[in-house]
């Protein structure tokens, strides 16, 4: 993961968006540092990741013998237990963080895994209790960054856990590994199909009759608008009171996500949504593009019980989202999605006239104050080359004076996009450009 | 190094504003991994440096016993030469890159020692050769960098090591282990003072007679504007080649730096910096806070012959320049330079009516859509309360409908700042507030 300037150009942009996405809503920025405890991390993490998890030490401290104690975060979500729990006293709650920043996993290097990459994250922490309204605005937040991020279209898929939980029990599936096991099921179900699926509900793990486990798949089948689904939900006979309550949740958020004008078409209630399986207790999120489904999720989270159990006495319940922003970016690469053509630079003053290298950087100073980007072509030489730099770099307004134009108090502003060129009066030539980049779109 | 949220907004604003600066020179972004080869940092790194590397491992490679061969990155001068040699067939040169990393050593934590800082780097690469006026646009940048960050007075100090070495030939120190520990004695004059100095030119390690001791700390010691230094330089009787060159580069640096409009007092030749002693071969920079000198140089940098000769067999020779933002920023936190009370909301949409919860969530989407950073506090309950936490957050306007209001579709934005209040009409909230946010200088 290491860009070429021109793809870091456009990979800053990309992160740019989430973040003024995300303080769009008022969340907070935290950045935490990139050692956690070693001994936490590795309780943390579990089978695979806990191989991943990169140790860290001082050669110093190696030499004389010690221990590593301290390790690379590999989520954002351990950091953000700690950081909560080490601050409380100073934090207003509910606390709105978003936090960007690299974590890092000790995977072979392959196409499309990383090593080091950015998350994104968003969170909401409550104390004691979070009210439900927090889950309508994640997928709010997600909808407005997406939209700006240009993606096209996409989905946010919703569920909750607490209606699933409750549909399993209204089937006779009490036990929580019987649970557990038939939440992993019916997450494969976009991927092997329906009868695996439903093979797999009435096998040994999960154990249910046939006809039972008809009738689950048929109520996590449902499809239509949000609307419809929800009735249909509704509609199911014989049902428990948590059942109701992730139905009723899973209404409010749906209510709120109209209410803060989120185009329907980019939410649906889907109940096949399962995301993991002790973590969330709620709401759950998974995004998917719908040119790209071959992506999977692009973007998920949900409600939890309690952020930081193992820090603190308090009662921490949370409800957040991530944006994994390495990968989807080389996935929008790929797709040709995000175009990297642009230089930082919006105007490179040419050298068309040696001895007046001076007046060059004057007219540089100039734009420079008037708030635009600008290159010097410090090294001179052959017109054709500097315009020739200017269209390799991505600079699309090049500003030439030769010894004419000196003499009549003009500079001349050349579109390399448009081809178009214009002679204005030195004093102009701020306003000027300002103009032509106005419509440039930056 | 871990910042509550206000703190963590202004350090935001910190970077960004150096960012900004850094691009508007045109300079393009990059950003390397954290992981630099282990071997190869521990060739760069000298002395105390070497035990302060971290060396990093994922727990699965140590379970197989194999060596740790990665480690984390200790500045940014490593990097940018090993990224400029592997993509030097896909950059333009001269290479102007900015790079805003954290680096990490290995120290013992303490007051105003960061064992994960930020570093803010520009460079400027060629290729063969580099001409000089790129000296003179580091400093032109970071002038332009500190001003914007509104650190007061600050100056820019320049020398260049040429004239130094060319100084010091004409006394008969052409040793060069006697001229490194000329410099290394010169670098401490302004914290030792003129009588050890000259004992120790006089002194064993360098040599020079009592009277050459004398002249050579008389020429280091010239003060006065930037012209008449470099009159009095010009007017050293007996100079080298080498030192006349490297005056005629103090010399362009300064006409440059005029040229770009830069203030003159924001400048000042200083032939006592030396700054470091192998690396740099040209112009050298130290800047410092004119208010509080006992920070040091805040911002350093200069001219280097070769970036990546390990590396590659083209020559590369450099200028640049680094901030090191996280120590910078908690200087001009404590010095009271900079304020930390600005939240990242710049309304808060109020529970006045929990009936209209909905009518809530919908004005701050029309906030939002408007560009304005805008939080509902979706909690409800006391408005003095709602008030208080707008304050403690420091979210300057509150906007509130009650059930009044509502029946008159109109809104009342509260300036918690001024304590004026403004009802409108619901049509016009949003320009009236992107109106009194223009006041509030964002």
């Amino acid at each position: 993961m290491e860009l070429l300037p021109k793809e870091q150009i456009a990979f800053q942009r990309f992160l740019d968006t989430i973040r003024r996405g995300y303080e769009r809503f008022g969340f907070l920025p935290i950045e935490t540092p990139v050692f956690e405890r070693l001994d936490v991390l590795l309780t943390k993490s579990g089978g695979e990741t806990e191989k991943q998890v990169y140790f860290v030490q001082s050669t110093g401290a190696k030499a004389q013998g010690k221990e590593a104690e301290l390790a690379l975060r590999f989520d954002l979500t351990v950091p953000l237990a700690r950081y909560v729990a080490q601050h409380e006293g100073h934090l207003v709650f509910p606390f709105r963080r978003y936090q960007i920043q690299r974590v890092y996993r000790g995977e072979r290097a392959q196409r499309g895994r990383f090593r080091e990459f950015y998350q994104c994250d968003i969170d909401v922490i409550g104390k004691d209790t979070l009210p439900i309204a927090y889950d309508a605005e994640m997928p709010a937040v997600i909808a407005s960054v997406f939209r700006e991020l240009q993606v096209g279209a996409f989905t946010i898929n919703l569920n909750n856990r607490k209606m699933l939980s409750g549909l399993f029990e209204s089937y006779g599936l009490t036990q929580p590994e019987r649970q557990a096991a038939a939440l992993r099921e019916i997450d494969k179900l976009a991927k092997v199909g329906k009868d695996k699926v439903l093979e797999a509900l009435h096998g040994p793990d999960v154990g249910l009759a046939s006809d039972e486990a008809n009738r689950l798949l048929a109520a996590l089948s449902l499809t239509g608008s949000n609307a419809e689904i929800l009735a249909a939900l509704r509609a199911i006979p014989d049902t428990s009171a948590l059942f109701k309550e992730g139905v009723d949740e899973l209404q409010a958020v749906v209510d709120g996500l109209k209410a803060m004008q989120v185009p329907e078409e980019n939410f649906r209630l889907n109940p096949t949504i399962a995301r993991g399986l002790d973590y969330y207790t709620g709401t759950v999120y998974e995004t998917f593009l719908n040119d790209f489904p071959e992506l999977g999720s692009v973007c998920s989270g949900g409600r939890y019980g309690s952020l930081a159990d193992n820090y603190t006495r308090s009662k921490l319940p949370g409800v957040g989202i991530s944006i994994g922003a390495t990968r989807l970016f080389f996935q929008l690469r790929e797709a040709g999605i995000i175009k990297a053509d642009r230089s930082i630079s919006q105007a490179l003053v040419t050298q068309l006239d040696p001895s007046l290298g001076h007046e060059y950087l004057g007219i540089a100073s100039l734009l420079r104050t008037a708030g635009i980007n600008t290159e010097v072509y410090t090294e001179g030489g052959k017109f054709a080359k500097q315009l020739k730099y200017a269209d390799r770099a991505g600079i699309r307004f090049a500003v030439l004076m030769g010894s004419d134009e000196h003499a009549r108090g003009t500079v001349t502003v050349k579109d390399l996009l448009k081809g178009a060129q214009h002679e204005v009066p030195r004093g102009e030539l701020v306003t000027r450009l300002q103009a032509l980049l106005l419509d440039d779109g930056v």
